[in-house]
């Protein structure tokens, strides 16, 4: 079996370009995932893994083959690992993924579906939070409309706990994303600070997708234009600001609770 | 007016104190704010600010003399300032602040009052993000019981973005806690994992606490016995997984959606 000790070796400075650049990770179609449950839940979610790197002295060497018998094994060491690894917490084990391409013709909706759309989240950490409370929902997809940073970004996979690989996800423009949702006949809701109905209001028992802008800029005219209906958090507080994942969930719990979960 | 440029300085390395040490800020009794708006805030919120340090370049001195004229102005320059400032983006000017006792008895609750209780919140940036869902909806109190961080550790300070000052804040021992929620004859409903009613079946419209624990190991045994009832989130998801912020946000918005905001 392949041995990698050397942070000099250029196959482990490519794969810390994969953690460092998202052109990186576009132009190979790969990225990496770090820890044995998060490699688990891409397997499940059908990622394809190509390599498994591992630290012996952490998680052996059948403890990782166990996961998957495709793919090649590399024993590396801990300064080797310590490069490539994302976080703190040292789980000894990192795969080579093979990423998807997130189309909207790919997802697969049920007869009444509940989608979460959430237009050029800001940050990384933002996306994971949403993909965790969508797996919680059990929510139909994610969709991401104008993305900021793609999805495989080292914070995303990292923040989301491995929710990234329960979802399903789908990436596009503004307007492919109106337009597929007319297309099916999918009612919208635009959470909007203004002018809107207040979000407690509507019937989320049909076809839904609730739909999320920027905490600093909100939605696009072209999404508050389209929409159904815009609606509107009552807030009382004296700031008007609310995280955008925190506001998210209200929306989709409320939408999960008229449908009786 | 006197003026520090050196980080040297011995007041300046004090402040540094301040910052870094709950100790620090529990024998002195003061805290650190940043920023112009937290400032106004904080004053707003009766907190007593003793002393403002600005950089002049950045905020002007009839800017820092116009948030309160009781305060003494010290100007610095930015490395001074960088020195001492939590935060990446530059406000130019931060204020040293007197600490509130934060008791149980100093809270002034509404006839049918609304409380988040957080057990033991693990990270200071949870805190943060729960007190600004709680000045969204405009809960009576956020109670942080058996506290881990205070809270005027500078990342709760940052991550509440004011609303550390804009809400009622009470911290205490979670027997004290429940006496005097007993005491006052109002409900307390824990979420709970598991053996639980589901949050969205009970009735929050008397006097009501919602109940939150850590996200690694859930409430307290003596939380759980002695709730008016324990309640769930149903999750339907891979990852039983969800941030105590957005289920908090959850049973709060519940809770409002009931009394009709």
């Amino acid at each position: 079996m392949k041995q990698i000790t050397s942070i000099q070796n250029p196959f482990i400075k490519s794969l810390v370009l994969l953690q460092e650049k998202a052109k990186s990770r576009k132009q190979s179609g790969t990225f990496l995932i770090e820890g044995k449950r998060e490699i688990s839940l891409a397997l499940k979610g059908g990622y394809e893994i190509t390599t498994l790197l591992f630290v012996p002295e952490i998680c052996s060497e059948s403890e990782t083959r166990e996961l998957t018998t495709t793919a090649e094994c590399i024993e590396i060491n801990a300064a080797v690992y310590q490069k490539l690894a994302y976080r703190d917490t040292t789980e000894g084990i990192l795969a080579i993924a093979k990423t998807k391409s997130l189309t909207l013709k790919d997802l697969k909706l049920s007869d009444t579906p509940l989608i979460l759309v959430a237009e050029a989240p800001e940050k990384p950490g933002n996306i994971g939070a949403l993909l965790r409370t969508a797996d919680a929902a059990h929510l139909d997809a994610v969709i991401i409309a104008n993305p900021k940073s793609d999805c495989y970004n080292p914070n995303v996979v990292r923040s989301s706990v491995g929710c990234l690989f329960t979802n399903q996800i789908a990436t596009g423009t503004t307007t492919e994303i109106i337009a597929y949702l007319k297309e099916r006949n999918i009612n919208f809701y635009c959470a909007t600070l203004q002018n809107a109905n207040s979000y407690h209001t509507q019937d989320y028992t049909t076809p839904t997708a609730l739909v999320v802008g920027t905490e600093a800029t909100g939605l696009t005219q072209e999404w508050r234009d389209a929409a159904t209906q815009n609606i509107i958090i009552p807030m009382q507080g004296e700031i008007d600001s609310m995280n955008v994942s925190v506001a998210a969930a209200i929306l989709i719990f409320e939408a999960k609770r008229q449908r009786g979960f």
